[in-house]
């Protein structure tokens, strides 16, 4: 297998997309939220681009349509929910079809479009991510970084799904590769606490949403692996 | 001090550039072979972007000038010297003003220029660069990177570097520098070997110059800091 990190989105070639199975990884907390609200009974995810375009895809579906999402951390003005994964339990969700736009994460799925395949992982489902991604041949984990720069939480999250696949199959590595998996061991260092000491999380704290980093960081609180269709996330 | 680590010239934020002191590194080899001419007498060294300028830039200069550089790894038809630190010994660089044109090295340094100050960084003068950018309060290191992507050479070099300035100063770090420095580890592992496992060390040995790669991996072999002002580039 051709294992390859890229830590932004601007990283992918997109020559080659078509071809690699690609996880997208935005840990804090776009994946993690996804996740966790198709685990908890969620029909769908459906990834925007913009605020607007939330509102109107929101608008044009029948049935029982959740809008939610963040921009700058905080829930956006008229949405139902925001971007925590704490707000999307069973009694919220379930049968429900969600609209979400987010910094980082959103993007990092739309950039993955053309790809053979796009799964979605976190922390959250590292396990379960590393299993579904190796039945291909070719795969990319995809970090949704921070504005279009490096996150330590997205990499660290590679590394330990990069650990799992090269632990099952023989994997040709790329620099990325090398580095997420020396960059896994943060979190074997503090497994209750590495995510604490990412920028995402200092900005997660500024907003109050500390919690939400304890959260995010449960190692395979879930055996489920989320995959885009069309535009639409389901299990 | 600010210290931050960029891992592609992608990353930048230049909005912030005017205020930084910027250390470029392009380990294999754009900025060692810089840093080992001007050690071996260069007068400087001019980085453009194309094929086409280097030609034009040397015929413009008066006196001795060096065209010199590399497109997939291989020196350019008609060009005096390729891209080798070896290749730029005493007897054929003393005095002489080099022009140089790279795959990824000359084009970090130019998407460096509107910075308030640009040091060129390498294994070769890592802790000289380190004293050196130490005088600012805001850092960034750099990395040149592959096309656009994370390279391992280089950020482990950016680690090194963001060490010695850890060291010698109260640092804020980012998500980028944090990572970098967890990857300098690699070095302290097999400082005689590390760089033979990345991507661009796998490329040189695949057009013959596997040579380069341990001349590149010689830690503090100068005590220099090439500068660039007005994009020439000098001690």
């Amino acid at each position: 297998m051709t294992l390859d990190v890229a830590f932004t989105p601007t990283e992918v070639d997109k020559t080659r997309l078509q071809e690699q199975t690609v996880v997208v990884i935005d840990v804090l907390r776009a994946t993690s939220t996804i996740v966790e609200a198709l685990s908890n009974g969620a029909r769908a995810v459906i990834p925007v681009a913009t605020v607007e375009a939330a509102r109107e895809t929101a608008a044009g579906l029948d049935g029982d349509v959740i809008v939610c999402g963040e921009r700058g951390g905080v829930a956006i003005d008229g949405f139902d929910l925001g971007n925590s994964p704490r707000e999307f339990e069973p009694a919220t969700v379930e049968g429900r079809t969600l609209v979400m736009t987010t910094s980082n994460g959103t993007d990092a799925l739309l950039a993955a479009e053309p790809a053979a395949a796009v799964l979605v992982g976190s922390l959250l489902n590292a396990s379960a991510a590393a299993a579904a991604a190796a039945q291909s041949d070719d795969v990319l984990l995809l970090c949704a970084g921070r504005q279009s720069r490096f996150a330590l939480d997205d990499a660290v999250c590679a590394g330990l799904i990069a650990r799992r696949l090269a632990e099952r199959t023989s994997t040709t590595l790329t620099d990325g590769t090398r580095a997420a998996l020396v960059l896994a061991g943060r979190y074997d260092e503090a497994p209750g606490g590495f995510l604490r000491h990412t920028t995402a999380a200092e900005s997660l704290r500024g907003v109050g949403l500390l919690e939400d980093v304890a959260f995010c960081e449960m190692l395979d609180r879930h055996a489920v692996v989320p995959r885009m269709r069309n535009r639409r996330i389901t299990l």
